[in-house]
């Protein structure tokens, strides 16, 4: 199997774009330093490579079984969680005290982006357990953290996120789930839940379900929504297991791609012997889920980019070494073929996908960045600038990392729809990600029906500052060309976003926002060209004058894949904009007889 | 399981925009008239529905196993290979001496059509063996005709194309299986194939492959390969079965989709005991298999258009009956959700779908009657337009009818991420056809290379000439906005070829063909708004004056689809024509070092 990532290029986004050495200046983590990163992001690389890649292809071949009563899924995937928690990774972020890192987010993104790369299905069960980790200790009371937060952080439990039901889908203020208050104080929970991945699983002792549900007599939609610690089995106040707690696997779903992580159906309290411990103040159930849910979309995001870059890596091996063909100015028939890599509609489809993957983890690594300033250092102008692209994080590299997956495919043909190699599952497993956490209709709408207009625009005004800023550093002969095709696009989403503002403030609500996905794929062309200038910029700073072959082409790729996506997919939006400003309702007037 | 086609439109195609019944003038089709051609067609439908479509998703779980002896397909796709045999389908176009029923090609795909969108992998063994039919049937002498001819016409033999090779892919020129000569006039062949459909099952008593292979001492490249017919078991004179021929399973390949088809490896000749008979002249192979080549692309288009199809119809009744959501304008949280169809961006998503996939079908319905055109009454103009046309009929509907499906998924959401809804086996099974019978970029080149220039440009002005029919008539109120749009892109090709033929004129071979994926895309989106455009006069020829409200809908939803398509997915064009007539050598300026 090939790289998981360009070490080379990590490195460069950390250090020199996105300077994470500067973070050792908050006090949360004031012991780091770029030796102590980089040690981490070598262990995190090590097993990786070592426990999760091994058996991406056979966890995919060899999906979890459920045969009523029991899950099993492969032994390898196991290892892989226990090596994964004793090298302290699902708490790689908490606190000293808690066991924890203090590492930072955009440090920690950095190493799950290994894991992304070589095992996204395995990896998922960590991840969601680190993510209802993070609830609970943000939100749980002290004796509630105390009876689960130390097994999560040390694997003991793993955790979930138990939010869809069977006839809600992202609609959670219609969902149905009761709890019903008991004289103990704790909650009898009732409904189904549906798409609860890790939902079952036989990897550990124990599964901490975080459900949504509506306390009896609540009102309806999502005011009365409140949030519950459910535990698979129950638990005695030190951690240490009861008797089970009516929690009960209804059955699994079968996917197209990400097979290794269980996907299922659960119901809660059919026997109606269901203990759930509710978490903070009734009602505020979302509230609590939608904190999380800005890092949950970056992870989503994080996944979609790697598995992308996977894919990238492996079509750009094999295109180095297949013969095929010749130039079209060769005609004659003794000559040897050429590798694929040598024709330029092969270095079409691979320029494209290293614009795509490259970009989109930058964009992950900027919102890491912005979760840190925020939270390790309170810059509230950093939570609002991160609030307002997350529509974009969560959907750029989710639209863009499948159709890398695509490409990649596409450069190995015949071989590359065979799972003799490791694209098309890549192609299969990244399908899901414009899906969950919100898809990009949902995305757009939060977007441009709310996000945008928030704080009076001050998320857009503090964006278009830092574009400012690049556009400011944009003066060397590289990269000025390619900042004043990118002024005429940018001055197209302001003046797109003010028609819009315009026709909002007017009370035209389904108008405006009945093209909503072609403003989301604006916002996202504009920030990944952005930070492709950007890029571009701290490349020729820091390898400008290098004598070194390496670094020579490392810096000329970047100015080459951005003067791609500059020059090829950027001015794309010019047809958008036109149709979001002229306010084409050609979809929005289609009747349902009609189709 | 939903329809597999929208009767209406088929009906509409053929009859109202296609004018089949038009082909009862030519002497070959006298004997058939509309009542003729919808028995077949309902007898195609039936079987498609009873016999193809329940097994389509067993097939794909239950892919066909090889033991090392044996290869073994599941019962239901050896009923329905019996089904369309006895049917007469599988030579439904050959003469009724051969036990045929001369039917046009026009009607040959639109049966074909129920069985694409029905279940594309079985339906495959019965494609493949047509077309090797064909073959023999166009350039084998009298006597192969007698061994081979009626058994592959009734069902007992099938046939495959075998081609490709480990190491060759696309560039046959380069293919190294030998033909030994023989005493008595047959060839002994060695050699390995790959990626060979069908080249081994347990449907038939007997596999006759056509086979690519260069005669002892031919010249190198494509001028040596000579066209074989090796039959799996060796047959006598009259098409009895004598003893096995050395062709030997080296392994099944393992596809994302279309699973239910075998895809082998296939040794000839590994105990030199392998025979084969030359098909014509010795040298023609590629001419011989070239003749066959349009009809097979189109074919290709055919599928890639009906799972797209159906993939589109499934995510419509999906739409229709899922509750999920509110309108924009609607803040109360105690109404009732509505119907996602309600949703602008759902709608969005369905028209898109219907635009790609009706818009294919009438593509390659378009690309049938040429053929009728020129074989069965010798119409050399419409040969020539075919040949133009080719690229873009295989690669138009190729891409789109992936796009299509990955919507599909997009609208039903996490339920179409799952095998329990049919959408991700189409878009799994859809993905084959950008690659196999020439890839995107080989259609590239092989249109803004070769077919563009060809009979001095006959071709372009032939098109040319029937798009000038198509403006003249959209006289309406209707359509006339349309084709005002559309004629300044089509202007906007006609000055891309000029400035594309002056620059080739100029010997500026490797700079006018760097982008030619781009001129391909918008070749086939200019061909495609103006079938829309077509579609939308005709639909108001016929449906313009009725009163029934299932007419008028279906008149508005042509009219709705062409305006998202012209409005929508044209002028996108405009960019891509820009890149190409500055000759931007981005992409092929990309050193192989700097990715």
């Amino acid at each position: 199997m090939g790289p998981l990532i360009q070490l080379k290029d990590l490195d460069f986004l950390l250090y020199q774009v996105f300077n994470a050495e500067q973070l050792t200046e908050f006090p949360r983590y004031q012991d780091h330093d770029r030796s102590s990163f980089n040690s981490i992001l070598d262990t995190a690389h090590g097993i990786a490579l070592d426990f999760f890649a091994p058996h991406n292809a056979k966890a995919d071949h060899h999906e979890p079984t459920f045969d009523g009563k029991k899950v099993t899924t492969i032994d390898e995937v196991k290892i892989a969680w226990k090596q994964f928690a004793d090298a302290g990774l699902l708490c790689a972020q908490h606190d000293y005290a808690d066991g924890g890192m203090q590492l930072p987010t955009l440090l920690n993104m950095a190493c799950n982006a290994f894991f992304m790369s070589a095992n996204p299905s395995t990896v998922a069960y960590c991840f969601l357990t680190s993510a209802a980790a993070n609830v609970i200790h943000a939100f749980a009371t002290e004796e509630q953290k105390a009876m689960f937060l130390p097994s999560m952080l040390n694997g003991r439990f793993s955790g979930t996120m138990a939010l869809t039901e069977p006839d809600v889908g992202s609609s959670l203020g219609d969902l149905s789930t009761k709890a019903i208050p008991q004289e103990d104080g704790t909650f009898k929970i009732k409904g189904q839940k549906m798409f609860i991945s890790g939902g079952d699983q036989d990897i550990t002792e124990n599964i901490v379900h975080l459900v949504l549900a509506r306390i009896q007599d609540a009102p309806s939609g999502t005011k009365g929504i409140s949030l519950f610690i459910v535990p698979k089995i129950r638990t005695h106040a030190d951690g240490t297991l009861a008797e089970a707690n009516d929690v009960n696997l209804a059955g699994l779903l079968h996917k197209m791609g990400y097979r290794g992580t269980t996907s299922t159906v659960l119901s809660f309290g059919e026997n109606d012997d269901c203990v759930g411990y509710l978490i903070g103040e009734a009602g505020h159930g979302l509230k609590y889920m939608f904190k999380m849910m800005n890092e949950a979309r970056v992870g989503v995001a994080l996944g979609a980019s790697m598995i992308g870059y996977r894919g990238y890596l492996e079509s750009l091996t094999y295109a180095k070494n297949r013969p095929q063909g010749r130039l079209p100015t060769d005609k004659t028939s003794h000559s040897k073929p050429v590798n694929i890599i040598e024709h330029a509609d092969v270095k079409r489809m691979l320029l494209a996908q290293k614009s795509y993957v490259e970009g989109s983890l930058a964009l992950c690594l900027f919102a890491a960045r912005l979760i840190d300033e925020h939270q390790a250092n309170g810059n509230e102008d950093s939570a609002i600038l991160l609030d307002l692209i997350t529509p974009v994080v969560k959907s750029f590299p989710s639209a863009y990392g499948p159709k890398a997956n695509d490409l990649a495919i596409q450069v190995l043909g015949g071989a590359g729809y065979t799972r003799e190699y490791p694209v098309e599952q890549c192609y299969r497993d990244n399908r899901l990600n414009p899906i969950h956490e919100g898809t990009f209709g949902i995305q757009s709408l939060d977007l441009l029906g709310r996000k945008l207009w928030q704080h009076h625009r001050l998320g857009l005004v503090l964006l278009l500052q830092r574009i400012q800023q690049t556009l400011e550093a944009s003066t060397s002969e590289e990269v000025a060309p390619l900042a004043k095709i990118f002024k005429v696009h940018l001055n197209t989403l302001q003046q797109t976003i003010a028609v819009l503002g315009q026709s909002l403030h007017e009370g035209k609500v389904n108008e405006t926002l009945a093209n909503s996905a072609l403003f989301l794929e604006i916002m996202g062309r504009v920030i990944v060209a952005w930070l492709w200038l950007e890029m571009s910029n701290k490349a020729l700073m820091t390898y400008g004058q290098s004598e070194n072959h390496e670094d020579i082409s490392f810096l000329k790729g970047k100015l080459q894949a951005a003067q791609y996506y500059i020059q090829w997919e950027l001015p794309e939006i010019e047809h958008y904009a036109k149709l979001l400003m002229q306010f084409d309702m050609t979809c929005s007037n289609m009747q349902i007889d009609w189709f």
